[in-house]
């Protein structure tokens, strides 16, 4: 197999360690709240960010120290955003100089990424003080608790790692992820840190992760709110000792394809673990005229409150789903679109060239029943395809958003 | 006054009548679901549809009757949208020709419309079967009946009367409304028809439904989800006796406000009764370069899960408005916005220069408790101002959507 799932995360790849530890920027203590990756080699660095117009205070800090395409590690905190603070760009400097301190790295090798409440300010003192014995602790065994870390609201933890041959040579591949409310990512998404020991150059890093995002992190949304402080990142630190990637070509390819599968699995998981779901809901859009078209029909169906709502409540009200695509703003003719329900061996049509067909309300209720629902829909006016992952809208959403600060 | 509020509906102007009966088309019998609305002399028509491209068969229907500009009659069902339904343009104009045959008027002078499940058989039978009755019944007192039978998931009655001078002459708008969820129009609305005694050109009657839905229903949002049946129809059948408004001038200016106050109210009321919701929301965005940038921020405010979320929650977590202003696609330097919660004598700053401020968290909490609560935002950039409505997003909005079918 060309691309190959393997066990571990962030360091999975050589020459990768991590760490997280609870610094108390969260009350709860039993709840670890900053982490660390790093790499002692130099690596190839990209990021992609929010094109939300507020910005938290840790990108514009990222996005500076990535400008010449080289990193040490990464360093994220969970329970406070520091975005829309007085002095948040300072603090987040400061925090990587508090980092560079310890690892005797250049503050500007450092990615740094805050997530939690908005609007407060994160105080450096916490995170000064955990500082030396997170850096002391940081291990090969270290990802679990980095994973751990970095989760806010989420319910599980995120990560994945994969192998791929590059000209011969073994790589590695892996990440961690959050994010289960304010999901509904443009360009980039929530936070993933990818690491691979691959050697590729910055710019075709950066290349790689914004056609993936496109295909991944883009088209997942929990309650289309795009946050302040989705970022991806990914750092390849050439340890793998593969020709390093520098031009397209079929080693290009073939890292791009271990990005999509890794970008994938996690954006899945972001989509299935967001804020009270119950269901993962997948939307297949095909038959499009084009990907743009597909991929909007796609992103509306699993964005709809009232698709998700029915979804939570096993309704088989496909209605919903075509007036998603009605208003998706894709350019469709309706009157030809079918959509089915289910997959495989239990699979339903509900609606055949734009209008209702009858249908086995017994086998709905039984799809319905599952927790990962597909929703199939046949546009029949072109090839182009797109898929998108959301969550069903649940009583849990609520409640969890009602009191988020408390 | 310029424009007075008194009490009726869509009989409060004079040559109006108006019935609704329960059909049968909804299996709950005590809940009415047929209504008509009728003026013996031939009315100015005008009427603004949604911008869905999957649009209910009515409304295709509707859109080829007043091609010539004129009206006798609305008609209009709740309990069955006659949406992607095989036949579905036939049975409304097979519905059309039901109501033409009792009043013995022309079937292309019907405004018809229907609201409820999309892509289900709209039966036919029930409405022949109601249609006798409900045409003798028509009277200046049933304006409250066609009200009732309009409603789907509504909980409240929305119907509003107003009168106003035109050249010396007394003239009389009424309305009524329908929309509880699916609330998330664009160019039209939910369903909305208006009638008024004043004499107006039909196609001035469009010009100044079209301004004033951007201003009004257009700025409303339940759930985001646009229907697929929006529509707000007007009829004037110049029974007041006023110099008949043929071109642009002071009493057509006129004839906009009381339109405007007619439609303001009911997009209110339609927001105030969203499926689900305890409190009213108004997002009003001063201060800003532009009009449309104005739109697009109250918008997003008031259309935001979590923001809606929030306030169910009785939390002031204002870097959710914040961050909806950062999406929501207006051009604007948010380093330079400023928010406050409340109104008129309890109103607290919570956000200034893009930054939070310390705020008084019992002031807020005794706010938040309010049913009719204002987002009040100045971005200090400009002069230009918009105002959106919407509610909080509950629990019983989850359930009302997860068995509505059922």
């Amino acid at each position: 197999m060309e691309i190959k799932i393997i066990k571990g995360g962030v360091t999975a790849p050589g020459g990768f360690v991590a760490g997280g530890v609870h610094a108390g920027i969260r009350k709860n203590t039993s709840k670890k709240d900053l982490a660390v990756i790093y790499s002692p080699t130099v690596c190839d660095a990209a990021a992609v960010y929010t094109l939300n117009k507020v910005k938290g205070a840790p990108l514009t800090i990222t996005a500076k120290n990535l400008a010449n395409g080289k990193a040490h590690a990464v360093l994220c905190n969970s329970g406070n955003a520091n975005t829309c603070n007085p002095d948040g760009e300072q603090i987040a400097d400061s925090m990587c100089g508090l980092l560079a301190k310890e690892l005797k790295i250049a503050s500007i090798d450092i990615i740094i990424a805050s997530t939690g409440v908005i609007g407060k300010k994160l105080p450096l003192e916490p995170i000064a003080k955990a500082m030396p014995a997170l850096c002391k602790g940081l291990a090969v065994g270290g990802a679990d608790d980095a994973a751990e870390a970095i989760m806010t609201t989420d319910l599980t933890k995120k990560e994945i790692a994969v192998e791929f041959m590059l000209g011969g040579k073994l790589c590695k591949m892996g990440a961690i992820a959050k994010g289960s409310g304010m999901i509904n990512p443009n360009m980039a998404t929530m936070l993933c840190f990818v690491t691979t020991d691959a050697g590729i150059d910055s710019k075709l890093l950066h290349k790689a992760l914004l056609e993936v995002t496109n295909q991944t992190f883009n088209l997942i949304c929990v309650d289309g709110d795009t946050s302040t402080n989705d970022m991806v990142s990914v750092m390849a630190n050439g340890a793998a000792g593969n020709a390093k990637i520098t031009k397209p070509c079929a080693d290009y390819n073939t890292f791009k394809k271990a990005l999509l599968a890794v970008c994938k699995t996690l954006a899945i998981k972001v989509a299935e673990d967001g804020e009270g779901a119950t269901k993962l809901l997948t939307a297949i859009v095909a038959g499009a005229p084009t990907k743009e078209a597909a991929g909007k029909c796609a992103k509306a169906i699993i964005s709809s409150s009232l698709v998700k709502s029915a979804f939570f409540g096993e309704d088989a009200n496909w209605g919903r789903i075509l007036c998603a695509i009605g208003y998706s703003g894709a350019e469709c003719d309706v009157g030809r679109i079918e959509i089915w329900l289910g997959s495989a061996d239990k699979k339903i049509l509900v609606c055949k060239n734009g209008r209702g067909v009858e249908f086995d309300e017994d086998l709905a209720k039984l799809i319905l029943k599952e927790k990962d629902i597909k929703i199939d829909v046949n546009m029949h006016q072109g090839s182009k395809s797109a898929t998108a992952w959301g969550c069903d809208l649940t009583y849990d959403y609520v409640k969890i958003n009602g009191s988020y600060r408390s």
